[in-house]
C-alpha cells in the first residue's frame, strides 16, 4: 500500500516556465523538455528540431558531431524528452531555444508519412480532407488554435454566469418528448419505448427557474435538420441560459452584452497567444444595438434595394443585410433583432401585449448571421396551457413542464448561444465545420 | 435603435447583500427584495411569510392592520417583491428580516395545493413522488442544495484542469459505434444510416492528447444497461479527463488526488451555506491508499472471513468491504484500487509488462463504491493493433483512432468520474437517483 497526496512537480519544463526561466537570467542552465516533433528542418552542420507543445512550438538545435546520438534518431511525429542548453534567440518561436545534449524516445510513428502537411503555417487543405484526418489536421497550430479560443467562450460563459448568481445544471439528452416541436427530431428506441434526443434543454431549465432562480447549461442538443448548409449541424453544443424575476426581456439582452464583454476579457487575457496565431481583432462588445424586427426589415429593404417578399419572417440574406446594415450605421459586428413574430417562436414564448403578433424576444445577430434566440416566456399556467390550446397541440408528454407552472413560476426568459457559431464568426471562418471538433452533419458521422 | 451596455444593477437586494447591509449598520433602512412565497406563518397578530430566494431563505413580517394590504393577498408558492424595513433577528434565517412594508405580486400560482410539503426541512417522501414531481420537489431547500455541490464539483473539476493546462473539448454523443464495446449501447437511426449513443468520450479524448496534450470534457454518456440498482443510471454526466507525456498510470492517480483536495476546499470556501444545509462532513483527501487488486482482495477476504469466488473479479460486496477496510485500517473513506485484471478492462488498457494478467489502471473506491476508472493507455499503434486482434476483435470503424497512433501519439492515460456517484457519495445518499436531476433509468424516462 501506498499513499497518493497530489501532484508532484515534474522536471520537464513548459514553454511558459522557459520563458520565465530565460528572462530570470537562466540562460546557460540545463533544463529538459519533452513534446511532438512536429518538423525537422536540416541545415547540415546543424538542425532545428520544432517541437509540439500545448502551450506552443520550442525550437530544440542539432548540432552535428557535437552530441552522442545521429538525426536520424529523431522521427517527425515522434515524442521525445530532450535535455539541452536554454538559450535566448529572437529569431525562434517564443524568444528561446535549447541546444540538445541528450534525447530520450517516448514513442514513434508506424507510419512517418502523414496524411497532411501539418507543420504549414497554414494547412492549406480541402475542408473535406481536414475533416477526414481530424486528429491530424488538429496537430496544426493554427487548427487547434480555435478550440482554444472556443475554450476561452464556453469558460467565459461559466465564469460569468457564476458571478451573477446562476447555478449549473445537467438535464438529460433523452427524453419522451422534444421542447422545440416540428419534425426535426432524432428517434431513438429505449427499452421497447419511443424515445427522442433533446433538441434544446428549454423545458428542463425553465422548470429549474423555480428552484435555483437563474440556471445556465454547457451541453450537446440534437437537431435532425436536414439543412447541408455551411451553418447548420446536427448536434452543436448550446450555452443556454434562464432567469428569474426579469423586468423585462431586455434583461436577457443586458446579461448577454455582457457576457460577451467578459469573453473579451478573457481572450485578451488568458488566450493572448491564440489570438495572435489566429490574428483575431477581437470585436467591440461596450455597446450592442437593439432594433425592431418590423424596423430592421424596412430599414434594410430601403438602404439596400431589397425586395421584402415576407414582412413575418426573415431570409438568410436580409441577416447579412442587417449584419452589413449594423456595422455601416452603427459601428457594431454586432446587432440584436427584437420582437419576432409570433408565428416564428414556440409557445411557450411571451406574446408583447402591445401587439400579439409579436414577442418580447430576440437574435442576437453577429456579422449577419445568428448566434442567440432568446426572450421572455410565458410564466402563467393559464395563458401558457391557452396558447398551446390556441396552436391546436396537445398538452400530452408536458404535463410535468406544465404542472411547474401551476405551482408557480417568476417572470423570466433566457436564451441559447450555439457555441459553434459563435466560435466561427469570432475566429474568422466561414463554415461552422471549421469551428467543430468533430462535425456530425447529413453525411458525417465519423469520425 | 437602443444599445446595449451590460448589466445594470437592480434595486432589489439578494441575502448576502442584505446581510451585508445589515452587518454594516443598515439595519432600519428600506429595501426591497423579490424571492417565492416559501411558506407562511400566521401568528395571529404577525405573520411570517418565508420567500426562498437562491441564496436561502428570508424572512418577512408582515403585521396586521400596520400595512396597507392583506395578508390574503400573499398566496404560497406566488413570487413577490417586497419593500421593507431591514431588522436584525438572531431567530430568523441568516439573522436578519425585513418587516414589510408594501408587496407587488410578480406571479401567482394556478394551484394552491402543492403536491409536497416543501416548506418542510426534510421533505420526508419516498424517492418516487419526489422524482414524479421533480421540479416542485427541488425547491426543497436541502434537495436543491445537493445540486449546488453538485456544481461546486464540476466546477472544481474544470478550474483545477485549467489550472493544469488542460483543454476542453466538446465531442460528438452521436457516433458510427461505441467506445466500450459490449451490449449496453442505445441505437438510433441517423438518415437512414445506423447509429449509437457515445458510452465515453474515450476513442476521442484519446485522439485529442495528440493535438493538446492534455485535454477534459463534462459531458453525458449513455449507457443502455439493464441494471436497476441504485447505482446505475443510463445516462449520467461523466468528469473526463485524458493526459499526454505520463511516466506512468501514477500520474493519473495524482491529478485525481489534487483535485479531490482543490474540491472540497473548493466546497468549502464557496459552497459553505449547502454544506451546512446537508450537514456534510467533507472527507480527508490529503493522502489516498492506493492497493493492488489482487492484494486487497485477500486483505478482505482473511479480515472479513469473505469468501473469494473469482480472482479475477470484483463484486459489488467486495467493494463495500474494501471501502470498510481503507476506511477501518487506513482511516480513508477513498481508496485506488490498481492493477485490474485485463480481461476486465478494455482493449485500450495497458497490459502491465511485469505480469500481463493485469493492467496499469485502477479504480477509486469511495465509500465502498467504484467512482472513477481510469489507467494509462497503449500508445503504440502495433501493440494496439495486435492487441485488438488478439482479442478477435474487427479495426472496422475504428481507422481514424488507430490512424492516430500510427502518427505517433505520446504515452498517456486518463480516467472518468461519474458525477452523480460522486455526489451522492459526499452527500451521504444511498441512491445516485437523489442526486441526479432527471434520472433516466428503466423505467423513467420523464420528467
Amino acid at each position: 500500500m501506498e499513499y497518493y497526496t497530489g501532484v508532484a512537480k515534474k522536471e520537464t519544463m513548459e514553454i511558459s516556465e522557459l520563458c520565465g526561466k530565460a528572462k530570470a537570467g537562466g540562460t546557460g542552465s540545463i533544463v529538459r523538455v519533452n513534446g511532438a516533433v512536429h518538423t525537422i528542418r536540416d541545415m547540415g552542420n546543424v538542425a532545428f528540431v520544432i517541437l509540439r507543445k500545448r502551450e506552443g512550438l520550442l525550437q530544440a538545435v542539432y548540432e552535428k558531431g557535437k552530441v552522442p546520438f545521429s538525426l536520424k534518431d529523431i522521427k517527425e511525429a515522434a515524442t521525445v524528452e530532450i535535455e539541452g542548453v536554454l538559450k535566448e534567440n529572437e529569431k525562434a518561436p517564443g524568444g528561446i531555444e535549447v541546444c540538445m545534449r541528450s534525447v530520450r524516445i517516448l514513442s514513434e510513428p508506424a507510419d512517418e508519412q502523414m496524411p497532411l502537411a501539418v507543420s504549414k503555417w497554414k494547412l492549406g487543405t480541402s475542408l473535406e480532407a481536414k475533416l477526414n484526418y481530424r486528429s491530424i489536421a488538429l496537430r496544426n497550430v493554427r487548427e487547434r488554435a480555435k478550440f482554444r479560443i472556443q475554450e476561452g467562450l464556453t469558460r467565459a460563459f461559466r465564469d460569468f454566469l457564476y458571478s451573477q448568481g446562476f447555478t449549473e445544471i445537467h438535464t438529460p439528452k433523452i427524453g419522451a418528448r422534444g421542447a422545440e416541436g416540428g419534425a426535426n427530431i432524432f428517434k431513438l428506441e429505449y427499452f421497447h419505448r419511443p424515445a427522442v434526443l433533446a433538441q434544446s434543454p428549454q423545458f428542463y431549465k425553465q422548470m429549474m427557474v423555480g428552484v435555483f432562480d437563474r440556471v445556465f447549461e454547457t451541453a450537446p442538443v440534437f437537431r435532425a435538420e436536414k439543412h447541408n448548409t455551411k451553418r447548420h449541424l446536427n448536434e452543436y453544443t448550446s450555452l443556454d441560459l434562464e432567469m428569474g424575476y426579469i423586468d423585462g426581456f431586455e434583461d436577457i439582452m443586458a446579461m448577454e452584452s455582457r457576457y460577451l464583454q467578459y469573453a473579451m476579457e478573457l481572450l485578451q487575457k488568458e488566450y493572448a497567444a491564440e489570438v495572435k496565431v489566429l490574428g483575431i481583432e477581437l470585436p467591440e462588445t461596450e455597446k450592442i444595438p437593439a432594433v425592431r424586427f418590423s424596423e430592421i426589415k424596412e430599414l434594410v429593404a430601403e438602404k439596400y434595394s431589397h425586395k421584402m417578399r415576407n414582412p413575418f419572417d426573415l431570409e438568410p440574406e436580409e441577416e447579412v443585410l442587417i449584419g452589413q446594415y449594423a456595422k455601416e450605421e452603427w459601428g457594431s459586428d454586432f446587432v440584436f433583432v427584437t420582437h419576432y413574430p409570433s408565428k416564428k417562436r414556440p409557445f411557450y414564448a411571451m406574446d408583447d401585449p402591445e401587439d400579439t403578433r409579436y414577442t418580447l424576444s430576440f437574435d442576437l445577430l453577429y456579422k449577419g448571421m445568428e448566434i442567440t434566440t432568446g426572450g421572455q416566456r410565458i410564466h402563467d399556467y393559464k395563458a401558457l396551457t391557452e396558447k398551446i390550446k390556441a396552436r391546436g397541440m396537445t398538452e400530452e408528454g408536458m404535463e410535468q413542464y406544465l404542472s411547474t407552472f401551476k405551482h408557480g413560476m417568476p417572470p423570466h426568459g433566457g436564451l441559447g448561444i450555439g457555441l459553434e457559431r459563435l466560435t466561427m464568426k469570432l475566429v474568422g471562418e466561414d463554415n461552422v465545420r471549421e469551428t467543430t471538433l468533430f462535425p456530425r452533419d447529413l453525411s458525417r458521422l465519423e469520425p
